[in-house]
């Protein structure tokens, strides 16, 4: 039974879903202008232009400066009017004066969507500029990412209309009012194997926004679970609203500072926007069943592990137990991996006697049966599948923390087979796997293992945290 | 005035520290001998050459296999007692009950110190095994290491015998009693750029412990800081006189889990010891000036920072305020360093009007001039310099956080002159960097500010930690 069987979805009259369709435009364009290319390599005029050309976009681009014949190899157009033919997606970096007549132009060139890097509006005090441009978007029935962002890279598209340059397909999709939060994301998504659907920098949220971009994601094929950094929501009400259409599809994760006062303030000059109650905000999620990061790097694994395990518990009762089996070749990390459960309130049960029996059947009597059960630092991939194989038949844990804290080759091999014998068995208890200290093998072993779709984390404390998500507790 | 001043040092009779000079043989070996040197690439005791050679040690080497005459191109002698000459050195990989003979053989060989990489001794029950080795190796007065260890690394020797090969030098020296801990330190201190003096796995500790080492360490002119991972310290005052008095010296981070009373008896299991009170372990450590980490990843940020400053402020009250200003080009990451600091009890003071005043004089219009000040994803690394040098006349902080939040270029270089700028004008404000989504322009930078001994972390909220635990709030 899903988890979701308890929601109680409310579309009250007048708050229809955001329409989204139109969003094609700015992830799937058939052909992207970038007006204020530039061949000068230090501006983001250049870096975004040859994003875009090396992440591989496969339509056409148009570099637009009215000072140069050719950037990047590609023909250069003083003007956007001198494209010939339709333009479906116009990204901006030029001057913020300048940008209404852009977008006449865009509108005039048919385009349906608009990323605006410029800043010099809302940011800056310039709320009517930036009103001026976002009524001639509309008019011409064109969305706009931005203004005062960092852009977006959709990798299904191959576009990354955005900095720094990453193209590791995945299925994360991240949405930020923090370019930089996006970015770091995307680089650790990127190096860890698992890569992104889509990194977004909001901006101002002058037109598209959080919620529409939740909405849309939520019907994205590509994408399989959204992570959310935001410093102010606008409407709690809509947010709620539609977080709990979107839930029904995918996993959300949210981070959102402003819990201290200077935090607070800081949000509010930062956005222009009332950050509201942090606590509020927080217990919101919490009952629509978003999960809540406390920190960047909470934001990333929170969305790693609920993007590769199927039994999250977020709706259910908070005080039902789960219980985590720990299986370690290092005993030092187990004990950390033990102390970070307590205090996250994950349960570590203690093995039934009969379990205990079995398994030093099973394994060299040098082995430490208890949980956190210690497999030793001479352990071979072969003996977790052992004990886990064992440990599965009674029922013992609702997930197996596997920690590899050697370089133990096959790791990923066997843990993958492992996850199938288990499916085929039945059981839906979780893998999920901390692999620290292995050094080159470590790391290759971690990325056969995102391959295979096994959430993998670089400490116990990570890992155990992560698990705490899983299980609603966090 | 130096924070020490209020320590008072106390040597009770009958306790002299522990004798260190013999340790050399451990760390500054002329020749070694691997005992179980194998040809096949799985077994440790091929791994454990292979690092010696790769690592570049530059004494003799001898691999001791009584079925070999070569290994990995280096002659093979069927017995320690063949090589020809004394052998300082002798790292044990052979079963356990073949150790007591080994020893004995060392003892010929004039041998000062034997790193047994060995289990199957107190750990798994044979107690009398262990001492048996023990009486062995002091009738001979040859310094042990372990057993069922990890080894030890100690690269101004550019001696690896321990797994994996990690050869950059620096000034962190990592004690572990979880040889995967010492590892993962070992192997962000090198992707980091930071390096490392030593780690080493200390096993069982049947001879040498995590005392010897420190002593040895705080006297060792290649070490900086030392990094303490134990599960238990046997007799505690013993303890904090040790570090009372190594702490003069050099700082010292301990990580010691077990808070929870499923962890405390995993650690007991561990290292058959009494693991004694976490409470009372960590109160005594505060008393001493020790600096706590909670996480693996705390252990070594906190290590990293206090290794690079010098204003710690360990001894001084606590409730001292501790006064930061941020600068940032991404307003999410000082939204997130804000929210952090407060948490923790670090301030983050409201800048004075004059300092406004005289910031928006030289600030572009745009930039945000409060505290976090939000110098935009527009900001060149030179605006970091001109608002520092600003602030810094002013007196508003004890440390700067300069967060990057983009590639930006030349950061490194800027923050570099501005140290040494600070310096020339008697200013003792401590310089931290976040470097956070910043792409390949952003590792770089991060390797060379380590490489000027500026301290970097990952995320806005580890810098945040770490200077909590330069301000003695954690």
């Amino acid at each position: 039974m899903s988890y979701l069987h308890k929601i109680k979805i409310v579309h009250r009259s007048g708050t229809a879903l955001p329409r989204t369709n139109s969003l094609n435009s700015i992830f799937k364009p058939s052909s992207v202008a970038v007006v204020g290319a530039s061949a000068n390599p230090e501006k983001t005029g250049h870096i975004i232009l040859k994003n875009i050309i090396e992440g591989g976009f496969r339509g056409s681009v148009y570099p637009i400066n009215p000072g140069a014949h050719e950037i990047l190899g590609l023909q250069a157009y003083q003007s956007l009017l001198d494209v010939p033919g339709d333009v479906d997606l116009v990204v901006i970096v030029v001057p913020a004066k300048v940008v209404p007549d852009i977008m006449k132009q865009a509108g005039e060139k048919k385009a349906g969507g608009a990323i605006i890097i410029s800043g010099g509006f809302r940011e800056t005090g310039n709320d009517d500029l930036e009103q001026e441009v976002i009524n001639i978007a509309k008019s011409f029935g064109i969305r706009v990412i931005g203004p005062n962002c960092q852009g977006v890279n959709y990798t299904d598209s191959n576009l990354c209309a955005s900095w720094p340059l990453i193209t590791a397909k995945g299925r994360m999709a991240v949405i930020s009012q923090s370019g930089t939060v996006a970015a770091a994301i995307g680089e650790w998504a990127e190096a860890d194997g698992i890569g992104v659907s889509s990194c977004v920098s909001l901006g101002n949220k002058a037109d598209v926004n959080e919620l529409d971009l939740i909405n849309y994601f939520s019907r994205d094929p590509s994408t399989g679970i959204i992570s959310l950094y935001v410093e102010g929501t606008g409407d709690g009400r809509r947010f709620m609203e539609v977080c709990r259409d979107a839930i029904e599809r995918k996993p959300i994760v949210v981070l959102r500072p402003g819990k201290s006062s200077k935090g607070r303030k800081a949000a509010e000059s930062h956005t222009k926007s009332i950050a509201g109650s942090y606590m509020v905000f927080h217990a919101a999620c919490r009952q629509v069943g978003v999960t809540s990061a406390k920190t960047i790097e909470d934001l990333y694994d929170f969305s790693k592990i609920l993007m590769y395990t199927k039994n999250r518990r977020l709706l259910k009762e908070r005080t039902d137990p789960y219980r985590v089996a720990v299986l370690t070749s290092s005993g030092g990390s187990g004990i950390i991996a033990v102390d970070c459960a307590e205090e996250i309130g994950v349960e570590i049960p203690d093995l039934s006697k009969e379990a205990v029996a079995r398994l030093r059947e099973v394994l060299p009597s040098h082995c430490i049966t208890r949980n956190p059960l210690d497999l030793t630092g001479d352990t071979p991939a072969e003996r977790y599948e052992t004990a886990v194989l064992e440990l599965s038949s009674s029922a013992q844990a609702d997930a197996f923390l596997l920690i590899f804290g050697d370089p133990i080759p096959r790791a990923s091999e066997v843990v993958g087979r492992l996850r199938r014998d288990l499916a085929l068995r039945g059981s839906d208890t979780e893998i999920v796997v901390c692999y620290i200290g292995g050094g080159t093998v470590g790391q290759e072993e971690v990325l056969h293992m995102h391959q295979q779709g096994i959430p993998v984390f670089s400490t116990p404390e990570r890992a155990m945290r992560a698990i705490g998500a899983l299980a609603g507790k966090l």
